[in-house]
């Protein structure tokens, strides 16, 4: 969906009344630092082809402290909730909420729900646990999430009951595109009771694929991880000959992890990713392709989103996980499997070296660029939440902070250009044709 | 000097008339990727308070390849000097601008020439050497520039002088803002005359205070290695009684790697920067401060950039380093004799441990992060040459690469806005007064 | 097979009479250090049981450069190559022969051999390349092989007919005990041609395998790497519920890696190695632990050497790799997939996460312990491949570096005994049973 | 002290009559792993020199769990402390060591006191803590010393009053040599009054000069960092003309990190130690040397120990810091500040770049290797306690843990021998004559 002057618009409970204890510490010049007022607004365009300049004008909320809040902090209790498979910066994420809800606003009731929606159910495995500055001092220097994650809906009647049962006021909501969606659900129902529960979400996905979010938090240490994984790869590949190395990455949808880790990298010969479909049979065929490759230099790299070449599994029935993702058929293993068949067929000797790091790469703590990305959005969630917002998310535009009406998300997601820079980058680098096979 | 639409405009050579290897490639379909035409822009406002929506447009020219170029890339000859103190990426960017020429517009002569300007100069530490892919391999695994640098400016008739003997047609200046504001002797030297050599420049500094530069290459790593030494001081700090641990970290002008390291270590009491004036004595002073500090949890942890509170040192003379910086006297070696007298005074025993890494911080390999930006900036410098444009540097503005006219930089930096939110966030964290003892 | 005072003899081609350089050095007062006489020796035994201290005393020679040499530097060429799969370090031990050669006894013909003993016949993937200390500078920062390496033998005619023809004097074979054993009939068929070519071999294991080397260059590197993954293992199985993670580590014969690094990263609940057979069905079994496990603590972290548990596919027929070592059955892979089958059986929902980290462990480049390993290694093959030594291979025994003849060698490899402390200690840690399902 | 076949006994508090739990478990068939009996020893000498063979044997006592103990587990508190600078691994030791007590043998009640000995004081800044394996779970993630430390000696009554009003039974004392000799007036105090309280040490030596340890927990660790402060001072010192970097390490009275460091980075000129004594001035000292280092290359790096050349400062007055260590004079500056006069005078314009590290070493988290040393010293130091040995520290020898009698410490130190092979390592990869100016 594209953004309007009229879907940008942020759902609140009401007018904020109360004057933010930010606010207040400015005024008594305890703290410096700027207001956000609701005016203040980021353009959803920054690059304009002057021969057609005349595009309307359209603005995302900004986000930040506002002088005036909705809920009063003394009697304010905030819950987080962690969805979805880890990424780098959980932590971060719940100790800069936590700390800020605390120190800058003075709200000392904080829960952490957990594992996932399941927390919320009768039969969570857990109760919720309170979170205190004590208790998240050090949890940054740990991979995953501290309170724990799941997969898989929940009911938003559950949800709701959970959250008016344990008083809930603010719900921080970190997850993929999926649990963004889904909270909109949960909006509804608290709607249909009357329930003022804020439902701030805040953007996870190590793919980089949620629409109106630049970049987020994990993705950065993502991409750091896979290039050192890629290095490795090429390593193997030039110390023996005819060798290929397959290095399969995160990427449902889109290919962002393998397209900036092989312009990291460099030393990759194929980058393989969802948006551009690439053919395996044939004279300028990817087999044909990798073989021209060991011929010349005696190796092969070759980095594929495991969302890439979906198309070959088309015969397949489509499979959905519990959270009602669509399951990717394994294009790594395949590429690896017909690969070593091609060669057979060939004659030609080959070693293959296949490498899965996935899990190793996103379960590893968020370094310096996502810890500040965590800050930001993680007070910037809480600044929202604190006005009676909801039915929103964090974004992330030109370096600016925003806030994105769920709504907005649709069933879309930020995949990467064919015909654009980034992908125009890794041809450069690979000296891959654009379209393999086609 | 604020941009206006005049004085974002770009010199050149004049008409491009020869087609781009790229656009050739493109047209070929031997790669994919968007050719940029000189109408594209850049905003350069992307913040809108809405309450005063008026203000004129006012755009910067878009980097990327375009479709017809200046220079006859069979006969072009390309030189690249790195000039100023190391930082991390160095490598990188000499290793893309090489790989661009050589590989995708077919430029095979290209120098680099050796321990910056004085490169240049008839008593050259050593030769320019011949650059080529196969030598620039690897570099990018090291620190520190391959090709050398040097303080101190070189007299533009020399440098022209130079480059006339050696038949450069484009040189990429990789130096701070000192470099790139001398680079306009050199234009101006090449103009009258009447040489054809594209000076382009881009920008090198890890203090990240060059203006129309939201962030450039090194910065991203040495907050990753201030953060590091933070975490170091803050375990110092606590693992004794009443110890003060300083930290004194670059940032002449600007204090960005000090605030954005305090934000990534969280563990900082105190974080002093050159925008932020201070004062040592009296009840709410700084001294009184560290004190109470020490008093309440036992340790303290400073953050000071090299240029803070250079008030201090007002009675002293201004010296000049050899490239005409103003030298800045020692503040870390100030507070920490100051800080030693005071509480000897007070007959409090402290441990006092400081801190001094910037030279072991900028001389690293560049991180992934600082990897990406050097190969786009130096991609974008190449086209930028092989199209004739001159007197120019590479800007980035709202995740766009984007040309800077020199002349554009005038005498300013960018500096950290303290009523702005980073400052804010600084302020949040640890907890520090705004003014302090103001 | 056990050292005697006979076996550990090492062969020699006569006397040496040349004075060496290093003494020459010493002598004049230009180095220090020591030399080493041929009757200094280390002891075989170190731990003594007073109760029963009659055993005899066996030793190996000390290594280390000696006051005569046999082979004139100024007339020698020596030789490098390495062998079967890559290890962190072989670039060091390159670089250090390369030196040590050079500078300190004045050889400078030295060539690498590439891509192991196929760079020996007649249809070598590239020849020999020359190695100087400019060429081998800064390969220590790379992972893998400078000169590539190749897994199998090559017979050892042709290896003699290429060592002759390119008149070298001393070949320094980097490799496993394979490579080690193997060695032993070039040796015999120099001598049948009265070829003076000193065989020195440099042992390479990543799994530490090999007899009476106490530990090896690249082990250090390999724990460091299995201990990162460990705990991303152990971050993924604890942030969902019921979640097991198998972490497959190397160790074909041994399990050092998978023990050292089970008792660094410590969050390892069980710990399965060749050395220790383990049965899966029953009460006590296996399975039935991992179940106990999962529902005590909601997580399992599984770390499992390649070769254990190959007891359990005795009924599979047995393959041989192309270097004719033993090919593993996939441990990992059957757990996998047995698990899977269990907790379905039993209706008990879980996660699993497999992780096989192997060819991303050994491609690295050596971390700092490594490093100084590689270069003790490397110096003291050059002393003894100048004193015209052969049939031997550098030894480490009680923190001493040693010359062990190949013969030593037998058809034996050093493992972990199952009664030991190294193996008590991973039982501490992970509180498994000694031998589960026994 | 030498050690004799008398003066390695170690002293205990009678015989052990109580079960082990871990031999209970070992009978059960619960655990794997070997008893130690008190008969099985380490030998002093490994390296012998047949033409003298007729050295005495001596023995050191191999650590391990026994038989029997001294403690009854149910009825046992124990205690921890850590004295002196912060070492890698300190949080290490003091998790293994809770881990080992509680779970083992079933200790539950453990101690940490805060601050060093000034937690045993009456003015003490904190109280000591209850520690559990729940405590101390992740703190390894941590550099310093989660306990805190502290300098100076607390006299032994004070310390043994402390310890009888808290009933401890087992202290581990976690610090240099200093404590270690300290802790034998502790011992005394004890005995004195009769009091059954263990005394345990575990050598704490970033120096790696305890006598008896041929390497403790924290060295690799340092050894690691100080290399990649070297590399950055080589990138710094190459990357400019006439170019002198100094690093000054650790090491007040042996170079070992010096030179450890030196042979993993190469890059150095000149290792500068004070086992070494070296000459400043005339035509073959060190200030001539470095000047034909840079008329040379261009640059010269150099590492030197801080307690190197303290024979340049003879006539200054010697002063103690509080815990009785002769200070050092500041070698590195010294250097600094004389090279860049003696430059001046030459009139050769030189950049001095100058890192002062240890800080930052000592402060981080334990490398593997390091953690694998921590985990084995704690054990073995509860096994010695649960048995009432006293008056004792823990030793490494030869790759075993020793028992080793703090009265064997005498008042030496280890420290390099200038003669053996690892100064000759050095000075093979420097190039530096063996005596500077002599």
């Amino acid at each position: 969906m594209l953004p309007t002057s009229e879907n940008t618009k942020i759902q609140n409970f009401g007018e904020c009344t109360i004057e933010s204890p930010i606010a207040a510490a400015l005024r008594a010049g305890q703290t410096e630092g700027s207001l956000v007022s609701e005016s203040e607004k980021i353009r959803y365009r920054v690059e304009i082809n002057q021969s057609n300049p005349d595009q309307e004008d359209i603005f995302f909320e900004k986000a930040g402290p506002r002088e005036k809040i909705f809920f009063n902090p003394a009697k304010t209790t905030a819950a987080i909730v962690t969805c979805g498979g880890v990424s780098p910066g959980l932590n971060n994420v719940i100790r800069s909420i936590v700390l800020e809800l605390y120190y800058n606003y003075g709200v000392k009731s904080i829960l952490g729900f957990q594992y996932g929606y399941l927390g919320f159910t009768t039969n969570a495995p857990a109760k919720p646990i309170g979170l205190t500055p004590e208790i998240v001092k050090d949890i940054n220097k740990l991979g995953g999430s501290f309170i724990g994650s799941s997969r898989g809906p929940v009911d938003a009647e559950t949800i709701i009951d959970t959250l008016v049962r344990y008083g809930i006021d603010i719900l921080f909501t970190v997850g993929g595109d999926g649990t963004q969606r889904g909270a909109q659900e949960i909006v509804a129902e608290a709607q249909k009771r009357n329930a003022k529960v804020s439902i701030i979400g805040i953007p996870k996905t190590i793919d980089n694929d949620i629409l109106y979010v630049y970049q987020t938090f994990g993705f950065a240490t993502a991409v750091e991880q896979a290039k050192n994984v890629i290095t490795c790869a090429a390593v193997e590949a030039t110390s023996y000959q005819n060798t290929i190395s397959i290095v399969k990455l995160m990427g449902r949808d889109a290919g962002f992890i393998a397209a900036m880790s092989t312009i990291a990298a460099i030393d990759v010969d194929f980058c393989l990713i969802p948006e551009v479909p690439f053919n395996l049979e044939g004279e300028a065929g990817f087999y044909a392709l990798v073989e021209n490759k060991l011929r010349d230099k005696g190796s092969a790299v070759i980095v594929v989103s495991e969302g890439a070449g979906q198309e070959f599994f088309e015969n397949l029935e489509t499979t959905f996980d519990i959270s009602g993702n669509r399951q990717q058929h394994d294009i790594g293993a395949f590429l690896k499997s017909k690969l070593s068949t091609y060669f057979k067929e060939k004659k030609l000797p080959i070693t293959l070296r296949y490498f899965d790091p996935s899990y190793s790469i996103r379960s590893v703590p968020a370094n310096v660029s996502d810890s500040l990305f965590c800050d930001r959005f993680a007070r910037a969630a809480v600044h929202a939440g604190m006005c009676g917002k909801t039915n929103m998310m964090i974004g992330f535009w030109y370096n600016n902070v925003t806030h994105i009406p769920l709504s907005l998300l649709g069933n879309d997601r930020k995949r990467i250009n064919p015909s654009g820079g980034l992908w125009g980058d890794v041809l450069s680098i690979t000296g891959q044709p654009p379209r393999i096979g086609v």
